[in-house]
C-alpha cells in the first residue's frame, strides 16, 4: 500500500469514529461525510436515521417559558453513577446487580483504544520506521495547502459574482442576517461600562439594603462599599479594572482575576454570582439587560453560560432556583451549563473525596430530574432551556496525567491532582450521552458537548473533541495539526472562535488563523466569549464582526458566512433555524441555503459543497484498491 | 562644523520659518519650542506673544446661533484677487494703484524661498558631495529611533504607575473623556446602515412628493426610484453599495464612486447634497440625526467638512443659505470647509477661466463678507460656525508641475493641468493668512488650515503643510522623512489619523504607523474620514477606537492622551478647552494638564514634556559654538 493510501485508510477511520460518538450522543455528524463513508462501506446512506438533537421550541403565543403544568410524570427508574458514569436501572435491584437498561453506553476500552488509534495517526515528526503514520501528516499538509489555494482562486475568480448575487437579493443584508454569540460567559456578558452603570444604578437606589453577609455580619451595600474603601459615585471603568489589558496576555490567572471588579471578590459575589444574599437578583437583573439589547438588536442572539461546579449535590437546585424565581428568559438567549476542569482546588480543600463525586454532583441531579420531573420542577423547567455543556478553564496548565486504560477510575481517583483534559472529557462526554439517551426517549431536549478546546495546550484536546464533542470554542490550535484540521474539515465540525479574547490572552490578532480556517472550509462563527474583559463598545457582537472585517478583509459574502455557521453551530430550536435559515436548512450544500434568509450567495455554498465532496470523494478513491 | 551642528541649524531653521507662517495666519506654535528658539537667539520669550486661533464660543443660554442681529457693519473697505491672493484696500482708488492695507502678507518669493531651504534638508541619499545635507537625515532618524526606545522603556518602568494614577483618578474614565474626531466628512459622516434606513423612511413619506429634476422634468420619488429601477423597500447595504472593501484598496477613484448609492448619482444629489431640488433637506436632515446622536453620547465631537469647489462665486451663499434655512447647527459638530483639489476638471469643463478664478470664487465672498456682514447675513452667521479650510484629493495623482518663481501666477494658470499640491497649499494659505488677519482686526472667529497631508503621494506635500498648516489629516507619508517626522514632533503638529481608512485605501491597518507616531511623540488623534464607507458600528468613531485599542494593545493612558490630542487638535473653542481639559490647557506640559478632566496621568505628561524638552535643548547645544 502507498502512503496515499495509507492516509485514505487512517482518515477514513477517523471519520467512522466520530460518526459513531456523535450518534451514541445524539450529536450531528454531516450527511454528505455519511454518505461518503456508506458508500466507502458498500452501504446505502438512509438520510432518516441521521440523528440531530433536539432543543426546546421558543413559547408559542401566550405560553409561559416557565409553566410546570404537565410535567411528565416519575418514570420510578433508578440513576447510580458506577465508574464515573451513570447507569439508568428499572429498579434498585437491578442497580445492585449493575443490569442497567438496554441503552448503548459507550466503552471505556473501546474509547481508549480509538484514542490510540488517533494518537498513532496525528504523530508528528520525520522518522525512518516505515510503520510511522507520519505519511498522514505530508498528506493531509498538502490536501489543506490546497485547499487554501483553491479558495483564493475562487476568490478571484468569483469574487464580483457572489456580490452581484448579495447585491441582487433584496431586503437581506449583513445587519438582518440572524448571528449568535456561540461563545460567551454569563458573569461576563455585559460590557464594563454597562457593569460600571449597574453598580452606579444600583447604589443610588439600593444603598440602605442589606445585601452582603461580610465575616458572619449582615451588611447594607453603603456598608460593603464603605469597608471596601470606595464610593460608587467616584468608580470609573479603570477602578473598576475588570478589562483585560496588555498585563494579561499569556496570564491565564490574571485574567481570572479580572472576573473581580475593584479587585473585590465580593463585589464578584454581589454582582455577577447566581447564589448570595440577595439571592443573585442583580446578576438576574444585569442578564436581563444585556438580553434585552439583543432583543431590540433583533438579529443577534447568545449563547451565556452558567457554571455547575460539582461541589456539591445542591448545585443544580439553587442555580435553577435563581434561574425560575428571577424568571431569566429570553428568546434570544440559549442556556448552557460551564463545567470548570477544577477538581484539584477542591479535592485540595476537602471539598469532594474523589473525582466521581464531582461527575456524580454534576450528572446526577439530571438523571433524576429526568427520570422524575415533578419531583424538582424548578430544575425541570431549567433543563427545558439548557441546551448543552461546556468545559472550561486555562488549557495551558498541563496535568501531567496520560488517560489510558490503567488510569484509576473516577471514584478511585482520590489524589489531589487534576486529571487530564483527555480523561475530563471523556466523562462528560459518556454521562452526556446516556443522559441524552434518556432524555431522547422521555421527548426532552437534549444536550451538545461543546466544550472549550484548543485554546492553548495539548493538540490532544482537540483529538479529545474530535470524538466527543459536536462542536468547540477557540480550536486555536489546530494551527498545530494538519490531520486534526483536516478531519475538522471533513466532518464539518463548527469552531466558535473569539480573535479579540484570543488577543488579550494567547495570540496577536493579526496572528490569529480564523481567515486561513475560513477559507480552508472549515466552519467558523465568531463569539465574543468576554464582552465584560475584552469589548469596547455597547454591541460586542457587531465590535467582533467589525474588527474581523477589517483586520482580515472580509468581504460581505464572507460575514455572512459565518454568521450562517454560527447559527447552525448554535443551538437556537429546528423552528428557529428554519426561520433563519431556511426551511432545508439540514440539507448540505446549496440545496440547504436560502439566500433570502442568510444572504450567502449559492456560488460560494456550491464551491464550499463541491470542495468537501472532492476531497471525501479522494478518501474514497483512496480506499478502492482494497 | 561637524554633522551634529550642521543639522542643528538646520533644524533650528526649519523651526523658525515655520513659527513665523503659523504667527503670519493665527495659527498654533508650540510655546516650548518658541521658548527655545528665543533662548537660542539670545531672546526673551513672551508668553503674551503666542497667538491663537480664533473660535466662536457656544451660544449662552437661550442665544440663538442663527440670530442675525448685531451683526458688524459695514467697513468699506475693497478685497480685490492679484496674484492669487486677495489684498484688501480701503477703498477703489487704493486698489486700483494696489496700496494695500498695511497687513503683513506672505511673500511668495521668501516662501520658495524657505520651501527651497527645507527640500534640500529632507534630500535623502547618500552622495560623495560634501554639501549634501543628508547629514540631517542621518542625524533626525537616529533620534527618532531614540524617541522609539526612551518611550519603549518609559512603558516598562512606569506603565504601571500611570495605570495607578489613572486609577485613582475618580469619576473620569475613557468613556466620558471628551473625543472629538478630527478628520470626517459631512457627505459620509452617517454610517451605511443609518444611510439605508433613512433612504427607506423617506421613501416611506414622501415617495409622492416631488424631488428631483430628471433631464428637465420633475420627478416625485417614486418616479425617481422607478426610472432607476428599484423599490427602497428591497434595497440593502449590499445593493446600496456605498462601503469600501477589497475593490478599493490602492483605487481612489473606484473609492470617490462609492459616494453615489446603488451607483446612482442622482441618489447621491438628493441624500447627500446641500443643493437640490429640495434644497437639501433629506441632507440636513441626516446631518441633525448624526449630531443627535453625538449629543446623547454627549462626550462625542465631530468636525464635518462641506465643500466649496471654487466653480462659481455663488457657491457660499448656496451653502450658507442651505445651513440657515435647515439650522443645521449643533453644539457638537464645528465646520470645516474642505476644497477639493480639482482644478484641472473644471477649467476642462470651461467652467473657471484660470486658476486664479478658483481661488476667487473660494474667498472673495468670504473677503467681502467679513469687510461688510450685514450684506450677506447668512454668509456671515455660517462663518460664524465655521472653522477651518481643508484641501482634499487623492495625493497619489501627480500633477507633474514644480512650484518655483517662475511658475505662473494663479490668473495666468490657464492650461487645463493641475498645479502642483504645493501649489494649492500656498495659495490657500496665503489666502486664509490675509482672512485671518482681517477678522481678527474685526473681532471675528478665524480659520486654521488643515489640509489632507501625507495620505499618499510625494512627501514635499508634508513639507508645503508643515510651512502652512496648523494640523493636517492623515500623515501616513512622514513614516517615508525622518527629517520632517521628527519637525513634526519638534512643533508638536496635530495629525488627525484614520487608520480603518487607510486600510481600505493605502495601507493595511497592521501597517499602519499610529503607534509608532504615537510613541515617538507625534502628537496623534483618531478619527473616522468616512463613516458611511469604513465603519459598521452605531458608533464610527468608538469604533474607530476600539480597533486601535485591540489591534496596537493600547493602555487606558494611551487612549485618553489620544482623546486629549483630539480636543487639543480640534476647532473646540477656548471656554470648551478649558471646561474639557482644565483651565491651563494652553500651558505646556504636566500643569497644562487636568487629570480629572483628560484621564490622561501626570507621569505620562512629565515624560512627554521632558522629552521633547530635551530634544529641543540638543539642538540649542548644537548651536552653541556657533
Amino acid at each position: 500500500m502507498d502512503d496515499f493510501e495509507l492516509a485514505c485508510r487512517g482518515l477514513y477511520r477517523a471519520l467512522t469514529i466520530r460518526e459513531k460518538y456523535m450518534r451514541l450522543a445524539f450529536q450531528r455528524f454531516p450527511r454528505t461525510a455519511s454518505q461518503y463513508l456508506r458508500q466507502i462501506e458498500g452501504e446505502s446512506f438512509r438520510p432518516e436515521e441521521q440523528l440531530e438533537p433536539v432543543f426546546t421550541s421558543p413559547p408559542k403565543e401566550g405560553e409561559d417559558p416557565f409553566d410546570v403544568k404537565n410535567l411528565p410524570k416519575n418514570l420510578g427508574y433508578v440513576a447510580r453513577m458506577k465508574d464515573g458514569v451513570i447507569y439508568v436501572y428499572n429498579d434498585a435491584a437491578a442497580a445492585d446487580k449493575h443490569k442497567p437498561k438496554d441503552t448503548p453506553y459507550p466503552d471505556l476500552n473501546t474509547f481508549i483504544d480509538d484514542m490510540n488509534f488517533l494518537i498513532a495517526l496525528i504523530a508528528q515528526g520525520p522518522t525512518s520506521n516505515t510503520n510511522s503514520p507520519h505519511f498522514c501528516n505530508t498528506y493531509t499538509h498538502r490536501r489543506l495547502k490546497f485547499l487554501m489555494s483553491k479558495f483564493n482562486v475562487h476568490e478571484m475568480l468569483n469574487e464580483m459574482e457572489e456580490m452581484k448575487e448579495v447585491k441582487k437579493n433584496p431586503h437581506r443584508d449583513f445587519y438582518n442576517c440572524r448571528k449568535v454569540d456561540t461563545h460567551i460567559h454569563a458573569a461576563a456578558c455585559m460590557n464594563q461600562k454597562h457593569l460600571l452603570r449597574f453598580i452606579k444604578k444600583s447604589y443610588r437606589v439600593d444603598a440602605e439594603r442589606v445585601v452582603h453577609n461580610l465575616k458572619g455580619k449582615e451588611v447594607t451595600m453603603k456598608e460593603l462599599f464603605q469597608s471596601l474603601n470606595l464610593h460608587p459615585y467616584d468608580l470609573t471603568v479603570d477602578s473598576l479594572d475588570v478589562h483585560a489589558g496588555r498585563q494579561t496576555f499569556q496570564r491565564f490567572d490574571k485574567f481570572n482575576a479580572k472576573y473581580n471588579p475593584v479587585g473585590a471578590s465580593e463585589l464578584r459575589d454581589l454582582y455577577l454570582k447566581t447564589e448570595n444574599h440577595i439571592n443573585g437578583e442583580y446578576f438576574a437583573t444585569i442578564i436581563k439587560e444585556v438580553a434585552n439589547d439583543l432583543e431590540e438588536a433583533k438579529y443577534q442572539y447568545a449563547e451565556p453560560r452558567l457554571s455547575i461546579y460539582g461541589c456539591n449535590a445542591n448545585e443544580w437546585n439553587k442555580l435553577s432556583n435563581w434561574f425560575v424565581r428571577h424568571r431569566v428568559y429570553s428568546p434570544n438567549l440559549k442556556w448552557m451549563i460551564q463545567v470548570p476542569r477544577i477538581y484539584d482546588i477542591f479535592r485540595g480543600r476537602n471539598f469532594v473525596p474523589h473525582f466521581g463525586k464531582m461527575l456524580e454532583n454534576i450528572f446526577l441531579p439530571v438523571f433524576q430530574a429526568t427520570i422524575d420531573p415533578q419531583s424538582s420542577p424548578e430544575l425541570s423547567i431549567f433543563l427545558k432551556h439548557v441546551t448543552g455543556f461546556d468545559s472550561v478553564d486555562d488549557e495551558s496548565k498541563h496535568s501531567g496525567h496520560m488517560f489510558s486504560t490503567k488510569s484509576p477510575k473516577p471514584e478511585e481517583w482520590d489524589i489531589a491532582k487534576n486529571p487530564s483534559y483527555t480523561y475530563y472529557i471523556y466523562y462528560m462526554y459518556a454521562n452526556i450521552a446516556a443522559l441524552n439517551q434518556l432524555r431522547k426517549q422521555r421527548g426532552m431536549n437534549t444536550f451538545m458537548f461543546r466544550p472549550h478546546c484548543g485554546e492553548a495546550g495539548a493538540i490532544t484536546h482537540l483529538l479529545a473533541a474530535f470524538m466527543t464533542a459536536d462542536n468547540i470554542s477557540h480550536g486555536l490550535n489546530l494551527k498545530k495539526s494538519p490531520v486534526l484540521q483536516y478531519l475538522y474539515v471533513l466532518s464539518q465540525i463548527p469552531i466558535a472562535m473569539s480573535p479579540l479574547s484570543n488577543n488579550s490572552l494567547f495570540l496577536e490578532y493579526a496572528k490569529n488563523p480564523l481567515l486561513e480556517f475560513h477559507k480552508k472550509g472549515l466552519v467558523v462563527s465568531l463569539s465574543t466569549d468576554d464582552p465584560m474583559q475584552f469589548h469596547y463598545t455597547k454591541e460586542p457582537l457587531m465590535e467582533e464582526y467589525a474588527i474581523a472585517a477589517q483586520v482580515f478583509k472580509l468581504s460581505t459574502c464572507d460575514m455572512c458566512e459565518i454568521a450562517r455557521n454560527s447559527v447552525l453551530q448554535s443551538a437556537l430550536s429546528d423552528e428557529e433555524k428554519r426561520h433563519f435559515l431556511g426551511k432545508d436548512y439540514l440539507k448540505e450544500g446549496p440545496e440547504g441555503n436560502d439566500i433570502r434568509k442568510t444572504n450567502v450567495p449559492q456560488i460560494r455554498m456550491a464551491y464550499r459543497y463541491e470542495t468537501l465532496c472532492y476531497e471525501l470523494n479522494l478518501i474514497k478513491e483512496g480506499l478502492k484498491s482494497e
